[in-house]
């Protein structure tokens, strides 16, 4: 069946739920409601009770949703039943941090190879991922039909990368560059910006600061 | 002098200047001007303009800002030339990698302490820094006078330590736990996360995929 549209704040919230979900003893609560899952993430009961329309059909007046069944609605609807195979460009600290995460495979992310220009790490493994010199960025993510590329490089080499690719077929970027990417308008860029994150909160504390 | 108040899209924007005004050969650039920025970083001409109008006096006509007064001027603003002190809560992987991180500290941020709470890891230092027990995050910050935490535990840690840190007096959060977090109104928090990134690009991908 389909569903109606998702707003991107409902859509990002949906990881909030099936964490939440599947945080809970696997013996102990076979139905959950929308009120119950709102309360614990001190969210608005009205708000989860959409957005759990928008990925399920399971809802029932008083009774809730079957846990198990949520958690599959929200896996398969997020894609985590499916894994997506995707690239990282530039194996420096926080590439290989990344590399080493084990959150992304949770997250249906298959991390297949990274890429950097460093002829020291270049032809060697990182948590079993294979490093290739970012020439072959194009000519891999197009022959491996990689749609997801993960950009952590210097700021001044991260538009070249970028660019490498899109040509390659690549249509989705999580850059955590700090510098934001010009792209064509099929591809969506999120960016995950520590420093702009830090810039917000030492205004706040300045600003609280200065006046008690 | 006052400058005027600031939105919270062009502060998060500031970063990204200051980090391309620092990758130009320090010999070579004298002056530069808000077209010249816009052009490099792929942004918007006026909303440049108006940004730097924000944080200098120094804009000429013709002859834009000094180079060096501009970046001066902006690490002033984003309190980057007056480190202000931090802590972390959670030493797990990702805690460790944050703790290993350099760029906290160009950001004007100085990691001074972490907190966990498994009995292995107390007592030991991460790249220099003591990890305390997580007993002690009230005591500890309200007598080093914290301002401002970092949050890396599991989910369902991550409000009970949140509760912690600001009666420490805590007025600003990193959060890169999964799960939204209750605070009073003078207490600000960013979310970094990950996982809603990712939903986000799959979605996109689905949609893309679908059509094509």
């Amino acid at each position: 069946m389909e569903f109606k549209p998702i707003s991107t704040q409902s859509l990002q919230r949906l990881p909030l739920y099936l964490n939440y979900l599947k945080s809970l003893p696997k013996d102990g609560v076979a139905n959950i409601s929308a009120t119950t899952i709102a309360g614990s993430l001190n969210l608005n009961d009205v708000q989860v009770r959409k957005d759990l329309a928008s990925v399920s059909t399971g809802g029932r007046p008083k009774i809730g949703y079957i846990t198990e069944e949520l958690i599959s609605n929200l896996e398969h609807y997020l894609g985590y039943d499916n894994a997506e195979s995707a690239v990282i460009v530039g194996a420096g600290n926080f590439g290989r941090a990344l590399l080493s995460y084990k959150g992304f495979s949770e997250y249906g992310l298959d991390i297949i190879v990274a890429f950097d220009v460093d002829e020291f790490i270049i032809g060697t493994t990182i948590n079993g991922k294979q490093v290739l010199s970012t020439d072959k960025i194009k000519d891999i993510c197009s022959r491996m039909k990689i749609r997801l590329g993960i950009i952590t490089v210097p700021e001044n080499e991260a538009q070249g990368v970028c660019d490498a690719l899109i040509e390659g077929g690549v249509l989705a970027i999580l850059n955590f560059a700090h510098v934001h990417l010009n792209v064509p308008d099929h591809v969506l860029v999120q960016n995950e910006n520590v420093a702009s994150s830090l810039a917000v909160l030492s205004k706040h504390l300045t600003e609280k600061l200065n006046k008690n």
